[in-house]
């Protein structure tokens, strides 16, 4: 089979124009196919503070209201979105920004309120991705860009956790490709003490998750990042590798060992 | 040929939550091959101020500095387009949104300063579809519901005429289809009493054109619209009428003779 790059760019990325574009240009030249999803970022939250829409985290996920919801549907599957796609075509690569309402290549289920109601965010699960609209742009070399705003069934527009929608992607798409998957975020891989950032665990098990879980060394926004790597290894993905967006180019191309690595 | 629909609907059915709703109700009984053109409304000119961006109209046309491209991407391409594509999901309409980066299905020029500097605004020409991008998706039983916001080669977003645009794609796209456009906006049609909704204009030639344009009956904002009515025209769509959002259905299911007919 094939390889399919999926790679996750989060808010580190995305604020900088300047380490953005250099991610641009390090993905254009991937070679063969490649899908990215991206996350938010501070320009919503920003949005949202100037708009004076009150804005409201728990447990890292944002509390997404209906104003909430338009700010982030502009701002992910709008500008951000727009933007990326935009500079990939002014450097040759043929992208398509999607949402999952787009194509429907993304069905999610309103997350039902039990103690939090997160309110229009929606939940992905493998079952969810129409393959066989992904295998189609990818066998025209079109690249998907992914922001994490998916639709249900009956049409409404969620908000989405960009990491889980990279992973339940990797799931699904490895049934066609060898699925290498790389979330990019702000360290170099995880981290074993968290001021340190030489301090790469290089690579993470499943034994040794548990291990790094007791002993508090991966905690808070780490644990869903974690959770969902692991999932998409386990569930199909060939290789699934935490690092930073720096070190993509040279961990893909010349399999260097940067990152932390997911393994079975 | 296969006879293709192309729609463009404006801010009068977009600003309207219960018109849009049954404007796409509509939209989604056209049997066929579809494709929607949306352009803005209010809500970009709404969120400009709010956010304390001067926006400024020049014969209609906005003004688009680097800020206002901003916005307008995040309401156009954004908030609009997957609002409209998640509620085409809904209905069972498989829709598609995209910007003319997206594909890079529509590639725009930007327009060079002269009298008057336009700021981020391209210009779109037949030439600029990718119609083999266009006929693969439609051919897949997919809508595209096109936002006016392009790239040109060099990947810089621009903000393009929603009028025009939908003109372009009938020209471009008569080359695999026999194309009807439908310009839905706010009249029933033109009028040759502004004052009086009844007096729709059942059908312009291009020399009645002339004789209408000399006695001040069409003007300002009509002018524009007309002249890509009658580009696509001339260029290869098979009709296009100018009519009421209300009145789409009767017109091309019941061949009622609503709006105005513009014919060679």
């Amino acid at each position: 089979m094939n390889t399919l790059h999926i790679i996750k760019i989060g808010g580190n990325v995305i604020d900088s124009e300047q380490d953005l574009a250099a991610f641009l240009t390090d993905l254009s030249k991937i070679q063969g196919p490649k899908l990215l999803v991206h996350g938010g970022g501070k320009l919503a939250t920003a949005l949202s503070k100037k708009l004076e829409i009150p804005s409201q985290l728990v447990d890292g996920r944002r509390i997404t209201d209906a104003e909430t919801l338009k700010v982030v549907t502009m701002v992910y599957a709008g500008w951000i979105n727009k933007h990326i796609v935009a500079q990939l075509q002014g450097l040759g690569t043929n992208a398509i920004g999607l949402s999952g309402a787009d194509g429907h290549c993304i069905r999610s289920t309103r997350r039902q309120a039990q103690q939090i109601d997160y309110g229009f965010v929606g939940d992905v699960s493998a079952e969810g991705v129409n393959t066989t609209f992904f295998a189609s742009l990818l066998q025209q070399g079109i690249v998907p860009v992914l922001s994490a705003i998916t639709c249900d069934a009956q049409g409404q527009l969620l908000n989405t956790n960009a990491d889980t929608l990279a992973s339940v992607l990797a799931i699904a798409l490895s049934k066609h490709y060898t699925v290498s998957l790389v979330y990019c975020f702000e360290k170099k891989g995880v981290l074993r003490d968290k001021d340190n950032n030489d301090s790469v665990i290089t690579s993470i098990d499943p034994a040794e998750y548990i291990t790094l879980k007791a002993q508090g060394i991966v905690n808070e926004g780490m644990l869903p990042k974690l959770d969902n790597a692991f999932a998409a290894r386990q569930q199909g993905a060939g290789s699934v590798v935490l690092a930073h967006a720096a070190d993509l180019l040279s961990i893909l191309q010349l399999q260097t060992h940067a990152g932390t690595h997911i393994t079975l």
